[in-house]
């Protein structure tokens, strides 16, 4: 099974069901799929041959759902760009990716004027929904293209997506997800989350992430709408929820507390949510218990990677007690279990299974896993080993298989021979009434090797000294944990998927150091 | 993802549910995966390399299922032979396969000891249940072999089942079903049924059989419990229903009615069932009716075949409205939608696609469709082309896509230039009130090339004439499909699955002519 076959069936088997909604653009399966194919053949038209990649920069828009499918059944990968990074990462990822279409955002065209210089090898530049000046416009170009299926012979070896990641250490790389990675990761999270035909889906978190993009596809390979959020406003992802009776939503828990905090929340008529799902970190279990009863639906957490097309394990709502015995409890700061299809271990450096509840790090094989980064063996050598791709993030698993997510491989501080996860310091430093965002990082120590240290951000209006804050850790962590020192900014670098940058944090520390960041 | 990888899991995630239920003998997991290993590496111990068949001839048990996943883990595609088939077939699939061990049960005992020597390269022989004589006894295997789970590298592509089927035309053929083709059809079947962990499966139909396998499998793979009905005895099917509160089981309509016939059927509480699964042929209205206001379940068709290891469509419990409109009770004659991970479509004998609602052969594609058969390159290559599967099933789709299955291609008879689909007279003779049992054939006809013959089975106790029966065909069809001459006999030929074996019909009348039948 290809991506491009789930337009296909959808309109075969549900010509009239709604597609995709975005204010006000409707689409059912048989317009969507009409206009996939002729968006398909246009981007041929356009010159490309099978396996030329397609950049996209925007934000979430029906266009970029069709873009995705139309790529597929063209044989084409789709480079989906992270609007916010800068124009130099820009540049880089669109020489790197060797991508020949761009297709844009109106809002992003000065971005693009600027990176024309830089991108020799982009020979079109299609707009998406404004005036495109002198680059080609979306509808015109559908308008001008054949009805007709493209006449392309795609396998499911090929790539599909070339996803780039990895802000957070080094050069963005290109993640290469084929047909059957994506389709793998459709089967394995719809079995998980029981999806069935009927289901609206609210896209919230960009759709150049995976993450999305994983459920996107997802819900439409299962006869289900998408429903496009332009961007997270809490009052306005509400009311979509109430006015197209969205049923299944993905979000980061910042999100939920921020809908949950809104004065008009008791207003909206929540009742058609079935579950919403939430990734990149556990919820506290006093925050859950206020949106469990909030909103009243069933609460999901997933733990994936863009390398694995998104899940590796799943928090079911079924595991969402926060009223439960102390086990229960407990579970709820895992990121659950291995999802169907996938399987989880935690290995040592010699890559030898741990026993239950030893920290190493998490690795994962299945059919999901991507074919390797983009024109680097090397690298790709390095983290995918005997059909296992090794996540570099750190954790345990207990007997019954659910997994706690320590921190990343390449956070670790090594200390006096400890091995130190700065997660659990930051998840301390959290509770403390003054800090709004902490990261901690090893900095370099000629005793210790590293030595802990916090970043603080404080709350306006409220103080915090730096001995309050070690003794603050020290009373509720082992000693050789607390940090050694504190030091307060403003505002701490993040990613666009919200992750924090430590790489850029530990650079200032580490400039003259051998020790590879 | 193997087969083999379906114990692991369920061991890892559910270690205490229960796995397998026999009678007396109750597996958990936990359990059911140590007991596997432990076979998979007595399997291997007994001299088999990896891809050596193994062959298994008895009745459901729990053993059986066993069998399919340890060959599974050790790399061994089983021959699951169907014992309602004579010695000479038995010893030329045994012959054909090449098969190394033979599982058997102890009541088969004298056809095996007749089948030793026509079958020299059977090297071992492991009686199931019962005194071995001189074989070897399965128990003791198990307690001598380790509990590791066996080193071996399995590759998805390689055959796990090797299920012979055919009967009805020509020699028993050898299907290759690799592990990927069945897991994709686990997955394909699990989410068409929305199946969820914690169900209860009652395996009623032969584990020779494709049909009840991939149920058995599917069920296994969601982490549900196999349970085992040796044979169809009414009363007893509705005994373990209640008994082990089964939620789902897979029949053929002629028992269903059977059950509901039972003088006993309202003593039992049957509110467990979710689904009953029926094959081979629609349910007509009335007896559709009269099961789903008595059993208070769901109902749903499957047709499939071994070459696809089962789903093609399935007519869903939603499909299942014997009150609805006209169009919903026609619609009850289908055999319901291609099932997610399958493409159908219906083609004239050039290959060309049909538009709705013209007869033409049945085509599959997915990455269900089997290997090829065993051995056989230009059989292979007769059915399996361009990744297409040509089921011989000829048969018609609507504009949603439901596919109404015509009739087998074999069995079409060509009188007077006029194509004619036997199953058509069939069924109008079923509604005569005096008719048990009927099988359409063609006969040669020195004018019309074939001419339509009728065989029927009267019941007991009621008369019906030649001239009876041609007239009643008559005033229900097109004059030119009415039989031209009907004998009765006592009974009809059929398959172990049930099916008419028309070729043996035919056989008879063809003699001395040089069409191949």
């Amino acid at each position: 099974m290809l991506l491009g076959d789930i337009p296909e069936r959808n309109a075969k088997l549900y010509p009239d069901d709604l597609a995709l909604l975005d204010g006000e653009a409707a689409f059912s399966f048989a317009q969507m799929n009409q206009r996939v194919n002729r968006l398909a053949n246009a981007i041929r038209a356009l010159g490309c041959d099978q396996g030329d990649r397609v950049a996209v920069l925007h934000e979430n828009c029906f266009q970029y759902i069709e873009i995705y499918f139309a790529a597929a059944k063209a044989g084409l990968p789709v480079v989906p760009l992270n609007y916010r990074l800068s124009q130099q990462e820009l540049a880089y990822i669109l020489q790197d990716s060797g991508a020949r279409v761009l297709f844009f955002g109106g809002k992003f065209q000065p971005l693009v004027g600027a990176l024309r210089s830089n991108a020799p090898q982009l020979t079109s530049y299609v707009c998406i929904d404004q005036d495109p000046g002198d680059s080609l416009r979306y509808e015109d170009l559908l308008a001008a293209a054949p009805l007709r299926k493209p006449e392309v012979r795609v396998d499911e070896s090929e790539i599909a997506v070339l996803g780039y990641t990895g802000g957070t250490t080094g050069l963005p790389k290109g993640v290469m997800s084929t047909h059957r990675n994506i389709i793998s990761s459709c089967y394995n999270t719809a079995l998980e989350r029981k999806l069935r035909p009927g289901l609206a889906f609210l896209n919230v978190p960009p759709l150049f992430h995976a993450a999305d993009t994983n459920s996107m596809f997802t819900f439409s390979f299962m006869g289900g709408t998408n429903v496009i959020a332009t961007t997270f406003d809490p009052d306005l992802i509400l009311h979509q929820i109430q006015q197209h009776r969205i049923t299944h939503l993905l979000l980061v828990p910042a999100m939920i507390l921020r809908m949950l905090d809104h004065p008009n929340f008791g207003q909206y008529d929540l009742s058609s949510l079935q579950v919403i799902y939430y990734g990149t970190a556990p919820m506290p279990v006093e925050p859950l218990r206020k949106a469990m009863a909030a909103f009243k639906c069933g609460f999901s957490q997933t733990y994936g990677a863009t390398e694995t097309f998104v899940p590796i394990t799943i928090l079911q709502p079924e595991d969402h007690l926060p009223n439960g015995n102390q086990e229960q409890i407990r579970r709820l700061a895992s990121a659950g279990r291995e999802v169907i299809g996938v399987q989880v271990k935690v290995v040592d450096s010699k890559g030898n299974e741990m026993t239950p509840n030893q920290v190493g790090e998490i690795a994962v094989k299945g059919n999901n896993v991507m074919k390797g980064y983009w024109n680097k063996p090397a690298l790709t050598g390095e983290v995918l080993k005997d059909g296992w791709y090794f996540t570099g993030d750190m954790g345990r698993m207990d007997e019954l298989g659910y997994l706690f997510v320590v921190d990343r491989k390449k956070d670790m501080i090594i200390s006096g021979g400890e091995n130190i996860y700065p997660t659990e310091i930051e998840n301390i430093l959290f509770r403390h009434p003054a800090v709004a965002d902490a990261a901690v990082i090893g900095v370099p120590d000629e005793n210790w090797g590293e030595a802990v240290k916090a970043l603080v951000v404080l709350k306006q209006g409220v103080t915090a000294s730096e001995p309050e804050l070690i003794e603050f850790c020290k009373s509720r962590l082992a000693s050789f944990k607390k940090p050694r020192s504190v030091s307060f900014v403003s505002e701490l670098p993040r990613s666009g998927a919200g992750k924090l940058l430590k790489r850029e944090l530990r650079e200032q520390y580490w400039k003259g150091w051998e020790r590879i960041i």
